[in-house]
């Protein structure tokens, strides 16, 4: 039985007290989220791991994308990457490989990771027709369906399907004057396997299937947005809002089953709709956790993107948006290396932290106030402590610091927390 | 004449026609928003360069600080830093030097600027008493008026005076239960001030004198909040909000007189609280231009203040703020280095885009749209010539670079963009 299923059945699972645990919610909150489809616990029964739940009222919750493309296809590397991705503080990584032995990839990044793992499994059948030099448009709905199978089996928790490609949305694409037609990859395959076949999407068409496979091994289904805007200018327009409202009809479907939900979201987005986007997914996806992208606030800043992320992401996160992917500084250029993992997880976790403040989350102020304390008493070591990434705070400190350690380099005696200290006591 | 009293009386100055060719507005624009106090043009009569307009309707301003401070006092840094700042595309720059032979070190910075340059006069007046080992309450008036007067003489654009620490408003933030008492070091000098000498603050007393100092040189009040708030925990009570109310009457007796003024805002702000802080200081101070210091919606971020600044700057642009202080990475650290300056100021000036898009501001989105219209084609020379930083992003991209230019690493032949253009053609 899926956790929803179990919580629908009165059944209290070890996972719903760990989750419960980690938010320091009581496991009822937990437990109704999970019957009113508000929030997801994504765990496989294959996957042993402390759950974390994401959903209406908690935490919001960072996702890391790691892997390897044709270019860079370096295992160890990778596997490096997940190390940072849980040093740093990700609550989840999608495994987005491309290249190299796909499945043996996946497997260890399973057995390695102790957090919540993704995949997009559709990515594994284009690469395997591609090293065949066959073209997407031979991919059969039998081999789509086998590496679904074969992922929920080796354990991955929640699968990104972009299930709202369907031949009436990719017309309303085709009439949307888009400057940046698609940019979702299995958003992109999917469009062209529609136009050059002429059938239905599988994953659509064959929804119920689907929901087969993700019961029987509790995969939480991550609804892929293959229409989200790649631009700016594209943002909010009508063929997202379409497929967001076939994603509407399938996260009905998916709850009434009591698999598990979740909706994914743009991407690049302007800072005055991002609120309306995450209230529009809510109204229309019956409260299902929204997953997004980002988003990016501006196209003009590749080199810097986990800033425009951690710009939306952070209004998004305030306005009730529950899971953040990652952007990192290599969005747009190239594939993300160590660093652009670490520094796209510590710009996420600032977007989500804040968001969390402001939505007024139940004592996510708390380490704000502690540090903000620390610097009254000028305690370095406490604000190291309480710091978002202590060692670079403590590097950065280190690299200036005098003997005397009561101020910083930036204001010297003319520190206003020793002045007004002093006149204050 | 002060540009506001030239506009008042229909002249068009070149300072006008400059401002307007930059913003690609008419000059009527330009001249009415001084005349209603919305804009400001901060350009002394004794510094030469191509002058900026701040306020309503215009493009979001940053400002980059720099300066020397006791333990990091090398002023050949600081003319590095200065080149930084234009280069990387600030607006102004603050020298907040407190350290070396500051007037020289002043005047050479103002005659090697070709961007605004703003100060805090109280600095130099607290230096030089610490030289001479005396205690800050023995602060004449009639220093700290010479001082503002030697600086107004040497060409500086605007000055930080904090005017709104006032009897009153010290007595109320005694009865404020603030986390971090008073973090603006101007600030908290004039508290001490007040507090050691029982007088009341002579820039608050002698107003009409400051008044008459920026008219003769046209310099421009920027009325500094000295309490503002230290912490998210302190954010927006009721200290901040006296201080703004005295501001408020300030701005008044400013744009009565035609002296130009702007207002400082905060500093560390809850997201969900930026947009009432802006909206609030438009009300209360008669749409003078706002001048936001980040602000930043985390506390726990030191070593990323960059980030924690650019999500809470570009919520105060969307809303209405017009000038940005930069935050660089060093914030709550140490004295940022040339390489801080840099990451401070793409920051400042993501927020301040995202922001101009997000307001409203004709044709801000027009370089995003190019962007994309050359992703779409995947012409790698012109998404680089539209980056905010066209270095960093070639540089990115050349690491990984392949033979073959048309991907990147990332997504190597799973490249959405190539997929969609080819199902489209």
């Amino acid at each position: 039985m899926t956790q929803t299923q179990q919580a629908r059945k009165g059944i209290t699972t070890s996972e719903m007290i760990a989750a419960a645990e980690l938010e320091n919610v009581s496991v009822e909150i937990i437990k109704q989220g999970l019957v009113d489809g508000t929030i997801v616990i994504p765990k496989n029964i294959n996957h042993s791991f402390e759950a974390r739940a994401i959903g209406k009222g908690l935490k919001t919750k960072i996702n890391a994308n790691i892997g390897t493309s044709e270019i860079r296809c370096n295992f160890q590397e990778e596997l490096e990457k997940l190390e940072h991705t849980v040093k740093y503080g990700a609550d989840s990584i999608m495994d987005l490989s491309t290249a190299g032995d796909l499945s043996l990839i996946r497997k260890k990044l399973i057995d390695a990771s102790s957090i919540m793992i993704g995949t997009v499994p559709i990515y594994a059948v284009a690469a395997e027709l591609i090293r065949n030099n066959k073209e997407f448009s031979e991919m059969t709905e039998e081999s789509l369906f086998d590496e679904i199978e074969l992922q929920a089996r080796q354990g991955v928790d929640f699968i990104t399907v972009h299930c709202g490609i369907t031949k009436a949305t990719v017309k309303v694409l085709e009439q949307s004057p888009r400057l940046l037609g698609v940019v979702s990859r299995g958003g992109s395959l999917l469009v062209d396997w529609i136009k050059s076949t002429g059938k239905e999407n599988p994953l659509y068409k064959e929804y119920d299937k689907l929901l087969d496979i993700c019961e029987e091994y509790d995969v939480t289904l991550s609804l892929g947005d293959g229409l989200r805007p790649g631009s700016l200018h594209d943002a909010s327009d009508k063929a997202q809002v379409s497929e967001l409202l076939v994603l509407g009809q399938l996260v009905q479907r998916a709850q009434k089953r009591g698999v598990q939900v979740m909706v994914e979201g743009p991407g690049h987005v302007p800072l005055d709709q991002v609120e309306m986007n995450v209230h529009m997914q809510k109204r229309i996806c019956n409260g299902a956790p929204f997953y997004v992208l980002g988003p990016i606030v501006t196209d003009i800043a590749p080199g810097y993107d986990h800033i425009t992320g951690a710009i939306g992401g952070a209004i998004a996160a305030a306005a009730g948006a529950d899971f953040l992917c990652y952007v990192t500084p290599a969005e747009h250029l190239c594939l993300p290396d160590k660093d652009d993992v670490k520094q796209g997880i510590i710009a996420s976790r600032i977007a989500a932290h804040s968001g969390d403040i402001a939505k007024g989350l139940k004592n996510a102020r708390d380490i704000d106030d502690k540090m903000s304390a620390s610097r009254k008493k000028l305690n370095w070591e406490d604000m190291f402590k309480y710091a978002i990434d202590p060692e670079t705070a403590k590097q950065r400190k280190k690299d200036t610091q005098q003997d005397d350690e009561d101020y910083c380099s930036m204001c010297g005696n003319l520190c206003a927390i020793k002045i007004h200290n002093k006149s204050s006591s």
